[in-house]
């Protein structure tokens, strides 16, 4: 069993392109959002109750679509829909745009990827670095069908976590996969500041997003896709700073 | 200038108690969610604008609720309201209920504490482990006064994060501080299920934690709150899985 999620929404091209792949492979079920949920990162929903409707957008494949965020998608497919039955593989996306670098952490689709792997599901999020809904998914979708064949013929072990990540041109560029590190970056905000209809202040966000990292570093996603890679990074869920963790054993003695 | 926020909402007493032991150490803005927003993860808003208003709530302390996530108050704060300010440090909580383990992933306190950490703001997140809004705050604020001061005097090196937990227990029975990594565990997950009153079922989250660790393995958060310490995690948001990096580059080859 193969279980689909997005954070686009279920009816985004992406997550159609992801069926049509991952169908080739065995019983598919998708639970998506039913509505757009890109950067809800890893948000539950606690204070309201959850909706799901089957929905007939995908031939021959059950899908539902979910009143709640992407890992509540996860949640419902694996607590209630699922049961009793084993899932082999989570797939997320294919994400309308980046999921690279710190991307990972204010993106719903790794997000649901993220959530199946702590629940120790192996599981791929896919982006492709296109954000519009034209965009096209072929050249993404030869390089995701070998990925998942390869997941399935050998199971993840410790890491059940892949941030796989497509650069946005035809087949013929991409130069192959990188398998590389989390680059270091972020975004540079801005406001655009305005006034509502009832005379009150408002703010939307935008911003722009600003690599840290050397261009003669190559082991990391950001210079991986800038290449023309696929990036795939093997990602977790553990966020202690080890590296630094002794330094902080004087607090100890506070 | 020390930033607080939380995701409980600016009404709950224990940003209240966070204001009035960090108002010590100098000027303090608050900015944070107008109503709960527990869960929340790093979730940002993108389709639609946000709001600021001021309000009159912790005396002679400059305040603003925000109708956005806990990662929006700190967008907000830093890029809006504290344009051309340097944030010396910021502080997120006191959340009711424990971020430890996988919590932190969940948790819009912690990533609220993170987004601030990810721009180089030395940051720390707090938690008791109490969901009441009665709990008594009185016995964490000792040792959330001693850990300000003692980041204040040591700024925070390339580790920007802490994750600090405190059990709800007398501060006679505290124990002292732990430094330690992220314990490992889960939650067990339950679907409550019902009617609504249009007849359309609906399923509402609830579940269980459960430690994967070792009851002798004394180096992680879940031990140390367990046994009354007080745990700090020294965090990131780097989320490559680095032991098991260089077992995937085989699918360089395919």
């Amino acid at each position: 069993m193969i279980l689909i999620t997005n954070d686009d929404g279920i009816v985004a091209p992406g997550i159609k392109a992801l069926v049509e792949v991952a169908s080739k492979f065995g019983e598919v079920l998708v639970v998506a959002p039913d509505s757009p949920q890109s950067g809800q990162g890893h948000a539950i929903t606690l204070n309201q109750p959850l909706k799901l409707r089957k929905v007939n957008l995908f031939s021959g494949i059950d899908a539902y679509e979910c009143s709640g965020t992407p890992v509540d998608c996860v949640k419902l497919a694996k607590n209630v829909l699922l049961k009793n039955k084993k899932i082999d593989l989570c797939l997320s996306g294919i994400n309308h745009g980046a999921n690279s670098s710190i991307n990972i952490i204010y993106s719903g689709t790794m997000s649901a990827a993220m959530e199946a792997s702590i629940e120790k599901i192996d599981s791929i999020g896919f982006s492709l670095l296109n954000y519009s809904f034209d965009a096209d998914f072929e050249p993404a979708k030869f390089y995701i069908e070998k990925i998942i064949q390869s997941v399935l013929a050998n199971p993840l072990k410790s890491c059940k976590l892949l941030n796989v990540n497509i650069p946005a041109c035809s087949q013929q560029e991409i130069k192959g996969i990188k398998v590389c590190r989390q680059g270091d970056g972020t975004w540079v905000e801005e406001f655009q500041e305005g006034t509502d209809p009832r005379g009150e202040k408002y703010y939307w966000l935008t911003g722009k997003f600003v690599s840290y990292e050397s261009p003669e570093d190559t082991e990391n996603d950001i210079w991986a896709l800038k290449n023309n890679f696929i990036s795939v990074v093997p990602s977790g869920h553990d966020l202690t700073h080890y590296t630094e963790l002794n330094n902080f054993k004087y607090m100890e003695n506070l």
